[in-house]
């Protein structure tokens, strides 16, 4: 579980260069939300593109959560990276106002395919690759929506576990503010991802990396201490998520099927 | 390039009808524009389902293309499936009166991406599966809103060429209105595909399939007849919009990367 901070740091900041060189992209456009996942994916761009090329968007739901916002210009700033601020309210609101739901995950699952939307529509008139901030955890669990917040150009963060992003977020410099935030979605005042989930990022990630990275047994796991019912619980988030990291299935008809037996290799022609 | 209608149906009936049960959904959903490729999708869900389990939503902007309001309605009557019928403008418009843009392919992008967005929270309402309408003419040539209209849980007509829609929309009973209405993505008056694209169906689908489903080389097209011009820029299109037809490349830190080497087999367990 352990990284080289400054290796994987050299690694991402190589990865996003190319992959925005090789798509002929001006420059990177994040998402912030002033959370820790957003500002190490910034701060990473930043070192691979210069700040100048960089575009940080903050998208607060009206009003709420101002600290957040504070938090995100406060990276905008450090960094020296150009920066926009959209309210989706307005967006948002003419949805619900006329089709209210009481379903905060409804609701939230709204506000982040809205943010998507938008940065998308930037990403168009900057010319510039909408960079990912999901991490490992949230990928394997499931822990985001699906044409919301986890959609992107390039992720550089998708190898990372959440703990393993707080480590590289301390190498890279990032405020103690940050740093120390207890993690969350901001779908509704005082949420927060562990407390959403009922277990700690050190609990979950530490079952993830023996489930998926070392290819340990639920059985061995449990017998190695962690409660049976934790371990298959993580593993049931892994299988009933996994729709949110492939494409859609398509019935095979063909010789050559889309996203089957047929998809062609990008850098082909390099 | 000929199909077998009535096998292709038995196929694509037992995949939705597999699809949506596997992931426990109680019925399917669909985004009807009125054209051809969602009315497919909507008689094959029809069949797949029974109509009582299948929605389809209308989602017009504003007043504009009654007629294909018209024709969407007319499906919901012949098939007797549900609908909904929810107007994207409010949303739409609350962003561009604040960020207002010319660019035709950027609002037309808002809207697709608003249809998705309207979609996806009715299928959390309704624990119903988003069926895709997108071909694969489109697919291959990436004539589709990323996060948009391409969008879906399953994909019943990904394997199926645009031409090929049209055979099967005969056999299924499709009316004659929307077998010969010019296909259009509806993003202003007048627009259609093919003119926008330059190239009839039948000509791209032709080409599509010796580069795809034969491999025949672009030159030895060009040699059998076709304009050297045209099979170079169809390859082009394939091979611009691969980032359409796959999830965002993620960087290889650890010995299993999300997307790369670990993808959870999601049917290991059925």
């Amino acid at each position: 579980m352990k990284i080289n901070s400054a290796f994987v740091t050299s690694v991402l900041c190589s990865f996003i260069r190319e992959e925005v060189a090789r798509f002929g992209m001006a420059g990177g456009i994040i998402g912030l939300s002033g959370g820790l996942d957003s500002t190490v994916s910034a701060f990473l761009a930043a070192g691979a593109l210069g700040p100048k090329k960089v575009l940080g968007v903050i998208m607060p739901y009206g009003d709420t959560f101002p600290q957040d916002v504070a938090d995100a210009r406060a990276v905008v700033r450090r960094l020296g990276i150009r920066s926009r601020v959209i309210n989706i309210a307005p967006m948002v609101d003419a949805y619900f106002s006329r089709y209210p739901t009481s379903s905060r995950r409804r609701s939230g699952n709204k506000m982040a395919r809205e943010r998507m939307s938008v940065l998308y529509d930037i990403s168009a008139e900057e010319n510039a690759m909408v960079l990912g901030t999901s991490n490992k955890t949230e990928l394997l669990i499931g822990y985001g929506t699906i044409h919301g917040d986890m959609a992107c150009g390039i992720n550089p963060l998708g190898d990372l576990y959440k703990t393993q992003v707080r480590e590289l977020a301390a190498h890279l410099g990032v405020s103690r503010r940050i740093l120390e935030k207890q993690p969350t979605a901001g779908l509704w005042p005082g949420q927060t991802d562990e407390g959403e989930i009922g277990l700690t990022y050190e609990e979950i990630d530490a079952v993830l990396f023996k489930l998926v990275d070392l290819q340990v047994s639920a059985e061995d796991i449990a017998a190695a201490g962690v409660r049976k019912k934790t371990v298959v619980r993580i593993a049931a988030l892994i299988r009933n998520s996994e729709f949110k990291r492939k494409m859609p299935p398509v019935a095979k008809l063909s010789a050559r099927t889309v996203g089957l037996d047929f998809l062609y290799p990008y850098d082909r022609n390099r």
